[in-house]
């Protein structure tokens, strides 16, 4: 399977990212609580992935015997800060009135322009990259998971590295773990061991002994929701990124489609923030992490003023707010 | 057991920090090689504890049939970055002339002291916590774990919280997991909740996040080596958490007591960063967390120079460089 979402024998197909790195294994969504749970679990994740997610799962409950406008807003409010999910679905619900395969139609061509816009997003972050950072080659930084599985098939923040490495310009991305579900350690890093980049894992909290010790040329993240003015919600950990990378002035350089733009929201201060559960850092593989009955503060996002960005980078090149 | 480590039946009993806070178990060490393994993996842990440690290991090797020099050399170096090993190891050793009883003596009197200066530390310190931080009651940020079990029974930050909660005034400790070892998770959670302090546990990289939404009034951290210009070795992460308080404008505090202050360094670049084992990054309770082959970046410590530290405390008061 070449892409991380698709459509194949009227289901929704994924990578189980619950699975990785572990295993690959492919889950077949048939039915609207199928893909609920899935997305819920991050067995689907990745904003424009979830783009994609919303769309065919519009395209699902439209094949089937149910209210398709009650379950597209099932789908879209599964996760609140990812504001692809909503756009694709109501994408792909615009189709509604046209019949089920006009509304399959859509979503599948929703998925073809995903790759195709997070190529050339990324084509263009690399040419900012380029002209931002002197050293060749290039060390990169990467939180998160903004690579093939975060997206339909080619990668946002890590499209940069596919662009770069492609050029021979790359020397090493360090890859943040990203906790607590460690979609770097698992996901990202797994993605780079498959094109043979050389990465370093590391916890979240020594990217900043990193850039002092002057291991990090450029920044490069992805994004899960970007207001009219350019703040970012994205992975949590991210806003501390932005700040250690400002302190010592290396480049801070977002990818994202254009579809990831809000631009009903004036700023980041609107943005809802998921918080999810608390097992995620309570416990690991059924071990305890902490003391029966120690509370959490676990949001998903956080939210990246325009201010500590150096550059947003879509399709169209260069975000300007 | 009021301490976290002591001396009975010619034997240095710890808790098993590995085991916390699933269990509660003592280990009782009878040779150096019991003692280095320990150190080594983490079984006590904690600069002021680890100079209790080295000075009871020195015993330990007088007692025994053994070249003690030699052993205390192995001793001193089984980590290298805090400098209270070493300076327990040489406190103990220079009692060697005067037979095994008096090195015994003297490391026992090292554990008195220990908890009497930490005590006072911590004490100097809340008033300077009180003096920065205008808001009652406070809301404290800790990382990795500065309490009883990283000292001989006192604490240093986490001193200052039972200082403050004994007054009232603590609304909550924030408490960073501090990957890979999760000592904030697993040993600062068990401690604040056998003392009923309010706390929750977060990710390590929502710590800026906490200070932007404005969760916190101060962050308290304790050190493992200080240079004699007042840069900070202290756990990986401290570094970022200073950069992120300063872009807050949330003090930041740092509490130890002196013998963690290392005089013959004119600053922190001098000072030596132990890298740990990958497979605290690559693995946790034996599911493997990156792909086969994935390297690491796992510096233990990193090094937060003074100009971003509002004040390190010790049981003098404010140091000044």
């Amino acid at each position: 399977m070449r892409r991380t979402i698709d459509w194949a024998d009227d289901a929704v197909v994924i990578i189980d990212q619950t699975a990785l790195p572990g295993d690959f294994r492919l889950l077949r969504l048939r039915t609207v609580d199928q893909l609920v749970d899935a997305i819920q679990r991050l067995a689907v994740r990745g904003a424009p992935a979830l783009g994609a997610a919303g769309a065919l799962g519009v395209a699902l409950a439209a094949r089937q015997n149910v209210d398709v406008e009650a379950e597209a807003g099932r789908i879209a409010n599964a996760r609140p800060t990812a504001v692809n999910l909503a756009w694709g679905v109501e994408r792909a619900l615009g189709k509604l009135g046209q019949g089920p395969e006009a509304v399959l139609a859509e979503a599948l061509a929703l998925l073809d322009e995903d790759e195709q816009l997070n190529e050339t997003a990324s084509r263009h972050a690399a040419e900012v990259v380029l002209a931002e950072c002197p050293r060749r080659p290039l060390r990169l930084l990467s939180h998160c998971n903004a690579g093939r599985l975060a997206t339909v098939g080619w990668g946002s923040a890590l499209g940069v590295v596919w662009h770069l490495h492609a050029r021979g310009l790359v020397e090493e991305v360090l890859v943040d773990e990203t906790r607590p579900l460690l979609q770097g350690a698992r996901l990202t890093a797994w993605e780079l061991a498959q094109e043979n980049v050389p990465h370093r894992v590391q916890p979240d909290s020594a990217a900043a002994a990193a850039m002092a010790r002057g291991l990090v040329d450029c920044v490069l993240v992805g994004a899960d929701r970007i207001a009219a003015n350019g703040d970012v919600a994205n992975k949590i950990g991210t806003y501390g990124l932005a700040i250690a990378a400002r302190h010592h002035g290396v480049p801070f350089v977002v990818v994202a489609p254009s579809s990831t733009v809000d631009k009903t929201l004036a700023d980041g201060t609107g943005i809802a923030i998921e918080e999810r559960d608390a097992r995620e850092l309570t416990e690991y593989a059924g071990v305890p992490l902490t003391p029966p009955g120690s509370r959490v503060f676990n949001p998903a996002f956080d939210v990246t003023p325009y201010e500590l960005v150096t550059a947003v980078v879509t399709e169209h090149g260069r975000f300007v707010p």
